[in-house]
């Protein structure tokens, strides 16, 4: 099944709002299995949105339209739809009532412009809304469905889920449910991922994989269909085994773990302290950390050195170190071990580094992270493309997954 | 004029992510003074995506395509401009040359691939994008204009407003600008503003002035209209003059100002130094300062002494400041004096507090700063709304506002 979503409001062509309930509309269309090819913005003008509409409908199965339904004169939707449709405008007399119980229930007098919300396209179906005044409508005309949801996000999400969905899967016959669980990989390529799941990959239907990069990262989502959700995970079990066998420790977490929440749990877990000593990352290293909630368990503290000075004098750094150069291995070792005594923790993570852009500085981009643990001390150069805030962030979620290698023993070279 | 914008991916259809470039461009095209009627979202599909700009070029006589011109298979723009028009592909040596000078300066190999982005429809003109490898296109075709910028937001804006605005404003014919200019305050309400500015805001229409809160901020903008820049600009001055003489010290920037920037050229400027104590905000302090370039010649660095005994040991905090608890103005101060002093720095930037959410501590979103300097050393409690994240972007922001006003004399009690 195929299905358009337009969203209608003047304030989203002049960017004063951003159209946050196409992408929630979009993703939950895309997880319960239907198309889209088409998301419009149009303003709040009669004959342009009828237009849109009656277009939806041509390329479409279904029509999601977002906005427009209040009590205004500006909202237009219902009108739009009987001129996409040609049909009539009806009245309810029933919901008319009903919202004059509600408003008395509030204490208020309703405005007489409420009474538009009680008008709807001949043939629709008035889809109760409780989170505000304006019902959605839901109408079938000529084998394609049109559906008419408010534009604030909590209401159209409210309908989307309880009204909108379940009677698009109905008419699609969908009666299965698609469940997905998300591994998440850092520090190995998408060739290396793909090359390690390529039978697995092509082999299996349901569940099925899928790989997606972002932020550095290769997730490989595990997605089944079953009749219920049990029954739906219980066939991606297997599957999530024999990826985790085969990537080993390049499996960080699941679904919506954050390296951050990983390592602290880990470490929690050995009953390990941890702490940073930051340079060319000047505390992002610890404020990451610091934004977990409990953090305190785990994380005591981070010398921050910018000043070469320093990480002589708060960390111990010496003049054999600082030959090869402040942005060296030799330094965020030094650093790291430094940090790991001063700060007393098991384990710590340096970071020193140049961010750019320094026309001074003949090396913008390079990134040195150092990690010591109960075991030892190991570190790794890193050559990061992008701006000043790019490498940053990078080299802070980098700094935090060379830390977990470092405290499972499974530091790789790469 | 009337401008249509057309977003281009399959990840803006699935919800993966948010349409922000629409609202961007729609922002812009207003401040502008040019009308938008659509906005379209069509994925990575050529025959759509042809359809989609045929069908703008139809309604509107210019086109924003952002989106799929990078350098993969699935990049389609390029392709899809020459289908709408009808006009065959190009292929610039030059600038298939300025992509080997590139790739050469960043030490890497190009993959043949990159060679897509040296293709251009017959007639179109080359943009120059400095923020990445894929130059926009502008291109008239029987008297409507096509643009194609990218979809990452920092190139497309980029692009926007040096290539895609100035172009539209020539053919447009707009003779008239408007200039604005923001100026920044921090620590008044609203109503404080407003009050002083009240005969200002009513009398004044040329230039105008608007409120705008946000992030803590009240903003207020002077906008004038005249034949060219340099007559809108002196047309502000001297209303810029009188505002900042009715708001005094509240004033702690124009435009893109950020109080990161304005804090250290201040220090700069003074001569001084600068370092940072950190518990609850656990870093968040010392990465803003040093998220500026250059931060280095002013910041020295941090001691994050998140664990009550690295407060003392690191900074020597006493007894008798710890004896007023740990979330108190007295370890504030103390945190303050002990950093100024162990980092050798002449201001220094201490905060404690409880971000939340802690079931065992009863005071969650209580922050205090404080700042010590050559002068003496004040501290300031707050008490914030809001989740963790929110209450710790606040106290960082907060952190920096109270710094400038000590290090100012110009401290406030408010």
């Amino acid at each position: 099944m195929i299905v358009e979503v337009v969203a209608v409001g003047t304030e989203l062509l002049l960017g004063q709002i951003v159209n946050t309930n196409a992408a929630t509309i979009g993703r939950a269309l895309a997880e319960t299995g239907f198309d889209s090819h088409y998301q419009v913005v149009v303003g709040d003008n009669l004959e342009r949105e009828a237009g849109v509409i009656r277009q939806a409908m041509q390329r479409a199965d279904a029509v999601i339209v977002t906005g427009g339904i209040g009590p205004t004169q500006d909202d237009l939707t219902r009108e739009a739809i009987c001129a996409a449709t040609g049909r009539p405008m009806r009245f309810s007399d029933t919901y008319a009532e009903e919202l004059r119980r509600r408003f008395a229930a509030w204490g208020r007098k309703m405005p007489e412009s409420n009474l538009r919300q009680a008008e709807y396209p001949d043939g629709a179906e008035m889809l109760p809304n409780p989170k505000g005044t304006a019902p959605g409508l839901a109408l079938e005309h000529e084998g394609r469905w049109i559906f008419a949801i408010p534009g604030v996000p909590a209401e159209m999400e409210y309908l989307l889920h309880h009204e909108v969905l379940p009677r698009l899967r109905q008419a699609a016959g969908v009666s299965e449910v698609l469940v997905s669980r998300i591994l998440r990989t850092w520090g190995r390529s998408e060739s290396w991922v793909a090359d390690r799941l390529d039978d697995l990959f092509r082999a299996t239907t349901n569940p099925s994989l899928a790989f997606l990069a972002s932020g550095g990262e290769i997730k490989i989502r595990i997605t089944a269909k079953a009749g219920d959700e049990e029954r739906a995970r219980s066939l991606i079990a297997p599957v999530e085994t024999e990826v985790r066998a085969r990537l080993g420790s390049a499996v960080f977490g699941v679904d919506d773990d954050t390296i951050e929440r990983v390592l602290l749990a880990l470490l929690e877990e050995k009953g390990w302290t941890l702490g940073t000593a930051e340079s060319a990352t000047g505390g992002g290293v610890a404020a990451r950390i610091t934004s977990v909630p409990g953090a305190s368990k785990v994380f005591r503290g981070s010398i921050v050195a910018y000043a070469t000075d320093l990480k002589r004098r708060l960390l111990g750094v010496g003049d054999d170190a600082l030959g090869a150069g402040v942005v060296s291995e030799a330094v965020a070792e030094a650093m790291a071990v430094g940090a790991r005594d001063r700060l007393t923790v098991d384990v710590a993570i340096a970071v020193t580094g140049s961010a750019g852009p320094d026309p001074l500085e003949r090396r913008p981009g390079t990134m040195v992270v150092g990690v010591a643990t109960p075991d030892g001390v190991k570190a790794r150069t890193l050559r990061l493309p992008g701006d000043r805030e790019r490498v940053r962030t990078y080299t802070v979620t980098a700094a935090l997954h060379l830390a977990r290698l470092a405290a499972t023993g499974t530091w790789w070279q790469s």
